[in-house]
């Protein structure tokens, strides 16, 4: 089943678009899934996408360029009329639709607008757009299937044949009373084994979740992986249904806040992948290592500082690349701990109280890893002193990485600011400098005493 | 919408259990989720669990149960009989039941097992358990609903009531030959407007997604991403339809997928979250640091190995934790994009090709930041060589680092070895000891010309 782009089939796309043999090019594409053809045009150029875009038909090409890298999109609508994305985005379900348009520049977006014949449409993504991106009314469709609480199950069914000639998936069938208010849900078990003369409200189940259409995106994937749901209905202030998201759309954004947080964690600022270009890799990566060079720079003058220690106690500075590491990866553990187990909405209780317990665990661990480097120095060079020196620092470093590892992403968390942003270079960085600066300082104390 | 577990809650509960107020306790729970009911025996005593499990009805225990974490579902079970495991199996799905069986002592499998009435179950439970668990076939659950090719819609419908009771969620219809061959599906769409006479063989859809019995999960993840599946039926080597997995089991795996290597990046080493215990939270965290201190111990010999350059060229000695950190932090970030590409499955191309790549970005990223750091050397003391030194090996180490990170997940990857492990303070511990050797290498050479 997995289709795997080959040389061959490539060279036969760029070959049938430059004999413009659009047959041969018809024939080729009418066998694959458009998710498939979405692969092949991220291939080519830009050129050859279009002039693909342009020769299939608009009701698989819609298809295609929903799932195209948001970039490629956007170069091959520069190269569409407004009528031609019109016509692309009438095939689309109203969220995809609006995702498209909001994408446009704003110019366009009125001209394409304008060029949609479906008065409905327009009207439905008019209101999408209004939604933030990352919200419930961000993700949810206008596309649902409602009946109301007072047809008889023939009504309904009727109804419903025509509503599900718009609706991709149906999922469940919602009920609502005459305002349009959300009342329960039908589920499609229910109509296979109801006879068709049993009123909907005599069968229609109560209970049923729901989100209001300002929740996060990320609430809502928490709600609906929780619970197993595959569909959750939108609700507004007035408990009016308004749209319907389904858990396609949730394994998205599942799938990018896990990206966007292991981006954040590995020091990179943008979304990109390994066949992006140099110069936008250049740009994703540059500022967390600029970050890290300040750092540097910050741990010179620290050092600098220390420098009367130099003659006798050399050996100190031998150990800053070991005092670094240690206090960046126990800084990096603890945040992640605290950034994972706040995405997933399972740290509770008082900050104080997380502070007191990671205090504990680092304490533990530093004393087990500072034993051991005792040993190490002790046996190696025969000074207990120094050995004790360098230890008891390694202690106290990796107790204060431990802390504020854990605490400023609770702390940003708090302000809401992401709290991954926490993660990675930032952590390291800052853990560097503290913790050379205790290590020499607290070093100092024990040599000198 | 949002359920959040309350003091009172809680209060209310361990009261009820205390007084044996079991009324009051069913009233209390019988308004809730299952997956709520969970959290609430999460944060209970597994004494007051069990007395809850044993008071409520096996149809909703055994959805408690599915959701709890391993850990807590594993002592609750002990304090259970195999009669009462058995009757907790026997409410579940085939796949919810199969991992069930699969956590318990391998004595108690079979006291449970035999203990099972339904012999299909059984049947079922016991094929599912062959499956190596992170394959198609130990995610899929053997209740779906199939229909013959030569069935008539009205016999279709009949047959399909009855198996539409054991299953939870019909999705979609498959269509099966007389030799249980996978031939295609029937929407539940086309089901609606189809009219009750139409044969199956002239409605069905004959092109129909499916994964092998033994495809990996992440895999099967990736297929049913990209083309937006609910669900997907699993064949086995003659296509023979054996099974059916949901998305509500893949979301789990692309969420437990993301935070392991996350947790990798991180450098935990287990999967472990902020309320376990400081005990395994140690067992976690400890291996890297470890490895991070072997590290350190190393960087601390090869600066004593050039402690010759201390009284004339002490500055490189102060900028070992910015060269350290720089070649961890580019090292990090190389091996990411590697490693998510790998997991999104969109690194194509030759490794040779890969590693020019990053050189050429290592070089660029390099080249900005040492441009920056030889002023700031040159302007703070006035030394252009020593400036020069240290810059020019500072773009030395990125490129090296850039090209470690780049090459060992690939690598990694080529073995058949989950390339996350060379991410975090693998890379950043490799990284920052070849990083400071070959920064005193070559700035030696350069301040001895």
């Amino acid at each position: 089943m997995a289709f795997e782009i080959t040389k061959d089939l490539l060279e036969n796309v760029t070959l049938h678009i430059e004999n413009g043999n659009d047959n041969g090019l018809s024939m080729l594409f009418s066998e694959m899934h458009y998710a498939d053809i979405a692969e092949v045009l991220e291939e080519i150029s830009y050129n050859e996408a279009v002039y693909v875009i342009k020769l299939l038909d608009s009701e698989t090409t819609s298809d295609i360029l929903i799932e195209l890298d948001e970039d490629v999109r956007e170069k091959i609508f520069e190269q569409l009329t407004a009528k031609e994305i019109a016509e692309e985005v009438e095939e689309l379900d109203s969220d995809d639709a609006a995702d498209i348009i909001a994408e446009l520049p704003e110019e366009r977006q009125e001209a394409v607008m304008s060029q949609i014949e479906d008065e409905e449409h327009v009207k439905e993504i008019e209101e999408l757009l209004t939604y933030d991106e990352n919200s419930a009314g961000g993700l949810m469709a206008k596309e649902l299937v409602q009946v109301n609480e007072n047809w008889t199950v023939l009504k309904c069914v009727k109804e419903m044949r025509i509503q599900a000639e718009e609706v991709t998936r149906v999922h469940s069938i919602y009920v609502v009373n005459e305002a349009g208010q959300l009342k329960g849900r039908l589920s499609l078990k229910d109509l296979l084994v109801a006879s068709t003369r049993t009123p909907i409200s005599e069968i229609y189940i109560p209970k049923v979740d729901s989100v209001h259409v300002n929740e996060s995106a990320e609430d809502v994937a928490n709600v609906m992986r929780k619970y197993d749901l595959e569909a959750i209905p939108v609700i507004d202030d007035h408990e009016t249904l308004v749209g319907r998201i389904t858990i396609d759309d949730i394994v998205d954004v599942i799938k990018e806040e896990a990206d966007k947080d292991y981006q954040m964690a590995a020091g990179l600022t943008q979304d990109v992948d390994s066949d992006d270009s140099i110069f936008h890799l250049t740009k994703a990566r540059i500022p967390w290592l600029f970050l890290g060079l300040i750092g540097g720079i910050g741990a010179f003058l620290i050092m600098e500082g220390f420098q009367d220690l130099f003659s006798e106690d050399a050996i100190l500075f031998f150990f800053t690349p070991l005092i670094a590491a240690m206090a960046g990866n126990v800084g990096v553990q603890s945040s992640a701990i605290i950034v994972q187990g706040l995405a997933n909405d399972d740290v509770k209780g008082s900050i104080n109280n997380r502070l007191i317990k990671e205090m504990l665990l680092a304490a533990l661990n530093g004393l087990i890893l500072s034993v051991f480097l005792f040993l190490f120095i002790w046996l190696y060079n025969g000074e207990a002193q120094k050995a004790l020196a360098i230890s008891v620092s390694l202690i106290v470093v990796i107790i204060v990485a431990g802390l504020i590892g854990t605490f400023i992403p609770l702390f940003l968390n708090k302000r809401g600011i992401d709290p991954a942003i926490a993660t990675g270079p930032f952590i390291t960085t800052s853990n560097d400098i503290f913790g050379i600066l205790i290590y020499f300082w607290i070093a100092k104390l024990i040599i000198g005493m």
